[in-house]
């Protein structure tokens, strides 16, 4: 898809005008990412459309424990890097690249006149924003009141790819704010009840988790 | 102060034509809460003016354990009500007043098209959203990754009143996600080293914490 296709069918529920949907196609431009580039660290970066690739969004402790709080994956969209959001956000929220990634970036300039123009864009801003919220209080709820075992137990079923999972220990670890030696722990013990085997830096699910 | 005082003051620095200031101050109604008052479960308010009083935002377990996630107090607006965000929100937050509580309510049809006529409003109401994201953020941050004993440390602080807090290890376990019986441990362990005396219903705080 070229620019114009992405934009037109982005905003298409939003009724811009011509105007200000050319605007966006000569100023929004596209940003190849290598893994593992944290993106709120190097500069404020407009509104983010994903096009291909994976975030991750995480904090973390002051002894590097980390825990996922939410994921970005293609047509997520991010406002993480808006001023007004940004200001109020915790420094201590990192966002990064997984694997190799494609943004289009629509600069927070333009992105600030268009949402102080078009309500329904601020409708959408918000409701992201509030989405993300939701996000957080699952992964409070979780990661307070319920077991470790559990909550493994659904992340490896979320991430499973045709019954596989190519994440390591520590990278799991990571994901849920855990520590490495813990989750080695529970996962040999799956694999002692049969439900998981074990290759290298994968593991396959055997039966239903 | 009086309904068009309040309303003036707290719309100050939005450029509000006297038009839309007149119809909010006509709309707007007070309202008296009594203690427990479960807020969200009743009905969608529309935008809430806090004018006295104390609510504390909550998240629940299945099994009854409790953390709290927030608390309004006076001059503090609440903007979960509405529609577009309240409509993404999960529906285990939990939002109780903790005394008897006066609020002014803006209903959410004003509110709504206030917000989409002053960006600034809108402006405001996504700042308040992003504080709310940060605070999840510190608390899931501290419960994950800060010993209890130090949570209750900083929390009994947080609470004090003239080095008087008014609240019961039930109630402080409620607030921290824990449960009274390890709350009650820790705090005879306080008593022990000094730092704190009790009293029914009452913990006073002997030595800096």
């Amino acid at each position: 898809m070229d620019k114009k296709e992405i934009i037109s069918n982005f905003f298409k529920d939003y009724n811009l005008n011509q105007e200000n949907l050319n605007l966006i196609i000569q100023q929004a431009y596209f940003k190849k990412l290598p893994k593992d580039v944290n993106v709120l660290a190097d500069e404020c970066l407009g509104f983010v459309i994903v096009l291909s690739g994976n975030f991750r969004a995480f904090i973390m402790s002051n002894t590097a424990k980390e825990i996922t709080i939410f994921e970005l994956n293609k047509n997520d969209a991010c406002m993480m890097c808006q001023d007004c959001v940004f200001e109020k956000i915790a420094y201590n929220i990192f966002i990064q690249s997984t694997q190799e990634c494609e943004i289009l970036i629509i600069p927070k300039e333009l992105f600030t006149m268009l949402k102080d123009k078009y309500p329904k864009i601020y409708d959408y801003v918000l409701k992201l924003m509030a989405m993300r919220f939701n996000a957080l209080v699952n992964i409070l709820e979780q990661a307070l009141f319920t077991p470790l075992s559990v909550r493994l137990n659904e992340f490896l079923k979320a991430k499973a790819k045709n019954k596989i999972i190519s994440l390591s220990h520590e990278e799991i670890a990571l994901h849920l704010g855990s520590s490495r030696e813990v989750i080695s722990r529970i996962i040999k013990t799956m694999q002692k009840e049969g439900f998981i085997q074990q290759n290298r830096k994968e593991i396959i699910i055997l039966k239903d988790l």
